[in-house]
């Protein structure tokens, strides 16, 4: 099966080179933390903070996941065009209604040259006031 | 072929319930109309602006393209927990770097009832200053 | 909107060059004609029947939905990889199920650089005996 | 993240709901196992062998990957009409240009209700002959 890489599996990165590597493939989950039931959240996954992935015909990020537990909320689907071949972070925000219960999300990316990468969980607690 | 539906198409909304069924099922581009070579571009689509779709199982949008002329740009796809099963407007922002030339954008929506949408292009032309 | 290419919106192939050109981005619809209500059809979808198109990194045929009528039945996805850089014809099968109604299927496909093209519409009638 | 369940990961079903259970979830791989480079493979993926998987609004499979190590090569997605809400198989065939070295298929599927599941790996040599 493919592997799903993620930043915890490298251990501390060693250089620079090891820090540009794991930090441009690794998706970002940037959500508040609690929201009321029925309430709408802005849900932004971004690709690398502070290093850029190259957008090439041949090597770009092409895919967002993003996951509630073992169910698949939405995905962003990006063609090589939506960065205009220079280097950068992809990103989208979707928007999703906060359920019942508490969501446990996660995020992955897929690069076309390095395949599946894993967010950090980020867990969204059902609050009782605004 | 599927038909591709547009709130144009139908002429002037005769009542209520047609403006409702115009309106919720129509994807709205929001996004600056002028910008510089290499700006990062937040495009918004929105689903429906003052009526609300519903989002069940067997009925609720699922995708969302954003395209510049015959170019697919980005797709977002959306499964049916993304709503909670409320009725509510799906929608997606997309960053999308401004290539050199004019770009003239059309999104389109599909709902799995009532098929193929497009909005209004939204042009955003080269803008030379900030 | 984006454009719909369609073989029958350009009249008779001129030269060799056009007959190329639109043979290689039409999608064709390999089915049976008539089929019972719960019978399993096979439906190939295939680009391009006499022409290989290209299928490299900036150039290839990413995307086959699947229409009946205004429906949706099944999208394949292609990544540049599949078939090796070399030209050729993607196809996929999909599996579906016939209805208790005639079906009208359509199917579109997506080239990076050309865009959007509809096949020929492909009727399957509801027959009664095997 | 979200788990990848495999029918390997349970050990040996105990009774027939686990059998059911996991053989409903698990997609296989149909293809050979040896092919020169450039030779045209039809790659099969059907999700389950002798259980049936519900087709439903709200339970059905969505999505099928299929991966050569850590690339994807391609996915199909499937809505809810392809069945005609009966119990079925989904299933697709891919066709895939051999590549000068061997592969190493997965392939994922995934079920709106019970997640994401993986197939055994299924390798593809290089042959010298035909």
């Amino acid at each position: 099966m493919p592997n799903i890489f993620s930043i915890n599996d490298f251990g501390e990165a060693k250089n620079e080179l090891q820090k540009d590597y794991f930090d441009r493939h690794t998706p970002v989950i940037q959500c508040i933390s609690e929201a009321r039931p029925g309430e709408i959240l802005r849900i932004r996954v971004r690709v690398g903070t502070e290093y850029a992935h190259p957008h090439e015909a041949d090597h770009y990020i092409a895919l967002i996941q993003l996951w509630n537990r073992e169910t698949l909320l939405a995905e962003a689907r990006f063609y090589h065009g939506v960065l205009c071949n220079q280097p950068g972070n992809v990103e989208v925000e979707f928007t999703v209604v906060m359920p019942q219960v508490s969501m446990n999300l996660t995020a992955l990316s897929y690069c076309t040259k390095h395949g599946l990468w894993r967010s950090q969980p980020h867990a969204v607690k059902v609050g009782t006031e605004k």
